[in-house]
């Protein structure tokens, strides 16, 4: 019997196959697949939860990944998920499975990150499960969270002529990858070892020197808690939230299909650092495509009513990009000339 | 630098080392590492939470275990861990890496024994993460349950003079493990293909004849869900409780070394089934040393006041194997002759 192959689905498609018309049982169950994470009624307020596997060679490479920088980030993209919603991360629990070239001293430091970012979030790491493994190292965290059910936003409240907000800025993630991709091809074919070990000898420094930035932005990106309790003391509630995991253009699709609208993007309005700005010039990549398509940036998305444009202004590090529009269409408007097509590639992992 | 191996720890002594000293920042935490599941306050009632990592190669394998039996025993081993706490499972969230060698068709197989089991425990599947992986199939299943406070049991409840009684029968997911590994090797030797596909063939089926009660309770266990619910309308809380996950003697440890009290329990007390029985007679293994160290039973186990003994009685598929004793050696009385020290093998995964 021939397969029908995984990747002629791809992730999203794949997901909505299988999670089709899943009934609801339990009344406590409030929303099921579909946004950053789940939603329950406990008592009166709602508990959240978000799930993310991650797996060795898949999402990330160790041979530049020190161990301790692995933990923090494991932490932080799934408080970045309940950050997405509005709500506040409370606990986290982690299956972590790991096989024999592993000690007990990698462990310890992959644990020293996990609770640094643990301390930074205030969430309490309050469950787990570990276990041996046959290939590599498999991280499989959980987070929840707690909100008010008035306070939870959701991917598909976008209303016409809403303002299209991002925090931060985006595509130095993916530069950041770039860079120890390329240091590591370098690094294998004129020495020995584990680069992620010698990152901190001066010999290694001088090669990202200028660079660092881009190098945090990949190792230990910072969840945007801040920013969900700025906007709360603002008074702003966004409409519609996500945070940038895959890529602007592929998190904008999200929110326009389930929003049911379109979107129109300026160029001029993306917020780029000129550190990527520098290296993708260096190394011969459009900035732009970087900043609509690179993913991990892990900054938040967000739409709000345009009612509250005042209130946004004053705000440091969200930048308006754009609008919502009628219809189905999702634009970028260049710098010059016609507006075009946004498509969005995202992250097919499914694909060779 | 030479690494600690992590077998020097054990998986016990692995998660103390890793999770000692933990600080609590939030006030919704209850209960963190060392039971079957997290408790955290919200509102009037008590959210649980439990996970569990599942590795093709380690905690299961394909060749036998045909996918959509997997599908339900990850979902119920979860539910199980939420049972065991005394509590209600509410919801699931299952991460999921898989490899190219797997077809739309096999993860339809995998969901459906998901969604099966979601629909026999109640359970609702709100939400996950499916990815890539290089290597094989990794799940990841988190269990969302719910309590009142005052009927969340512990492992550490246990007091002196205690009855001690289990659900069900024990060592029969043990002995139909061993089935399945002796069919396998015959199988290899003499076939080609999957054993797992061909055990709806008539060939195969008189292999497993007179043994098909060990072979699902290896392949497809159930979370003693009716037991919690026997207990509640009968008006006995236990005072500790865990699921038999690793094997009787690995958790009568925990419970112990938890509550700092000691166990005798009766050779002749313990439930065994004939299958069980007739199984290990055959392949010449000792059924008492299956009952106590066998896992992946998932009965119950757990303490009451000797004062419910009366109430205990009536009720179907509940056993008294022992009681508590003072002090903390843990024994098992035999048939004939002198007490003995139970010791807690348990399942040592990083041992070769």
């Amino acid at each position: 019997m021939s397969k029908t192959p995984i990747s002629s689905l791809g992730e999203f498609g794949l997901i909505r196959h299988l999670t089709d018309r899943l009934p609801k049982i339990q009344p406590s169950t409030m929303y099921g697949v579909g946004d950053d994470a789940a939603v329950m009624r406990h008592g009166d307020r709602c508990t959240l939860v978000t799930t993310d596997l991650l797996l060795e060679g898949v999402h990330f490479n160790l041979e530049y990944v020190p161990l301790r920088h692995l933990g923090y980030k494991a932490v932080a993209v799934n408080v970045s998920d309940i950050c997405a919603m509005n709500a506040v991360p409370t606990q986290i629990t982690i299956g972590l499975g790991v096989s024999s070239r592993f000690g007990v001293e990698d462990l310890e430091e992959f644990y020293a990150g996990v609770r640094a970012a643990c301390e930074h979030y205030h969430v309490d790491l309050v469950g787990g499960d570990t276990c041996a493994s046959v290939n590599g190292l498999t991280i499989a965290i959980t987070c929840i969270g707690e909100a008010e059910e008035k306070d939870i936003v959701y991917r598909n409240g976008a209303k016409v002529n809403d303002l299209i907000c991002v925090t931060g800025n985006l595509g130095a993630a993916y530069l950041g990858l770039q860079l120890l991709e390329r240091e590591l091809r370098t690094f294998r074919a004129t020495q020995h070892g584990n680069l992620a070990q010698v990152q901190t000898d001066d010999s290694i420094h001088e090669k990202f020197e200028g660079r660092e930035y881009l190098l945090e932005r990949q190792l230990r990106p910072e969840a945007r808690m801040d920013i969900v309790e700025t906007l709360r003391k603002a008074g702003i509630k966004p409409t519609a939230m996500m945070d940038i995991s895959d890529g602007l253009s592929s998190e904008l699709f999200h929110i326009c299909t389930q929003s049911k609208v379109g979107c129109d993007i300026y160029e001029d309005k993306l917020p780029v650092d000129y550190q990527s700005a520098a290296l993708a010039d260096e190394m011969n990549l459009n900035v732009v495509t970087c900043a609509l398509n690179g993913g991990e940036d892990y900054e938040l998305l967000f739409t709000c009513d345009i009612h509250d444009y005042e209130k946004l202004v004053p705000i440091d590090d969200i930048y308006i990009i754009g609008h919502i529009t009628e219809g189905n269409a999702l634009r970028l408007i260049p710098r010059t000339g016609e507006p075009f097509p946004l498509t969005a590639q995202g992250w097919n992992a499914f694909e060779k």
